[in-house]
């Protein structure tokens, strides 16, 4: 469990530095936007990451709190804390999951080499956090068969379609690549 | 504790329902994209809802449970399932937030007078339960004086700029109309 939690640090302080790297990237967008859509577009993806950022400074020092205080035996179900540190964990392989779909919508529209290298490299990073995280929770939720139900579990099964790293956003489009229609993904 | 918790579940239940409804006008507009671009961008937010739907098939039943076999006792921060109860009251407070954007971006597409009647209904719906929500968990924070720190906090104070129903979404555009810049978000 350390080894998992020491890349669970690493990953979400990763993102966190992203996550700011990409709201300054939003930053002029927003204030030069050609209209009002444009702008609340925008804004609306910039507010969805601010509030992962503020999620990730309740975890961040949670996974350390685990990391550095805790022993083998408050990793159990019956501890409270550690049933909520899977929790947000849950909930933030999610927040990377659609991090990813804002960097790959990002890069549609910034399309110079500057702001879509950058891009690119973020969301490499993400993808690969992102794929980490969703099977290392897989494996913890099976190791403890704690009594914690995954709400989306049901959800995994489709976000295989995000395309790997250095595949074109085009390629990351769901029906195209699974042949699956959307109504199945309810 | 009561009342709030009924119209929490009033709030969550009417708004599971929105979401359905939402998801629904999402699904052709998915598959007749005419881009790969608009694909993701719909896709994208049906996820984000989807996502936000499996969230509160475990929030309501949580609501009730407090609702129907929970006495005051029990409402305190030193049971771990209201603590736990009143995170996830703030993290769908966000979420209803959040779907009042989903809702203003659709109103620009979708000018339509049947899908413009059906998506102002349901953000008149949303904006208004996220009106009580916000209010009341502060409310609640503030009695019991927990030890809970809301790690949005700061982020209400900015989210006041979500327009009242009836105003056009245009109207729901941040620097216009508050006069801060996004830098100031951060």
């Amino acid at each position: 469990m350390k080894e998992e939690l020491a890349l669970f640090y690493q990953i979400f302080t990763t993102t966190k530095d992203a996550i700011e790297r990409f709201m300054s990237m939003l930053d002029p967008v927003i204030e030069h936007a050609k209209d009002d859509h444009e702008r609340l577009y925008y804004h609306h993806i910039y507010e969805e990451e601010e509030q992962r950022l503020s999620r990730l400074d309740v975890l961040i020092p949670l996974i350390n709190k685990f990391q550095t205080e805790k022993e083998e035996k408050d990793f159990s179900p019956n501890n409270n804390e550690f049933n909520r540190l899977l929790q947000e964990l849950n909930l933030e392989k999610f927040g990377l999951h659609n991090f990813v779909e804002h960097l790959d919508l990002a890069l549609f529209s910034f399309t110079d080499e500057e702001r879509s290298t950058l891009l690119n490299k973020l969301r490499a990073d993400a993808y690969e956090g992102y794929q980490y995280v969703k099977e290392k929770l897989a494996a913890i939720n099976e190791r403890f068969d704690h009594d914690y139900v995954d709400p989306h579990a049901h959800h995994d099964e489709h976000h295989d379609h995000l395309a790997a790293p250095g595949t074109p956003p085009a390629a990351n489009e769901p029906n195209k690549r699974r042949g699956f229609t959307v109504g199945s993904l309810i």
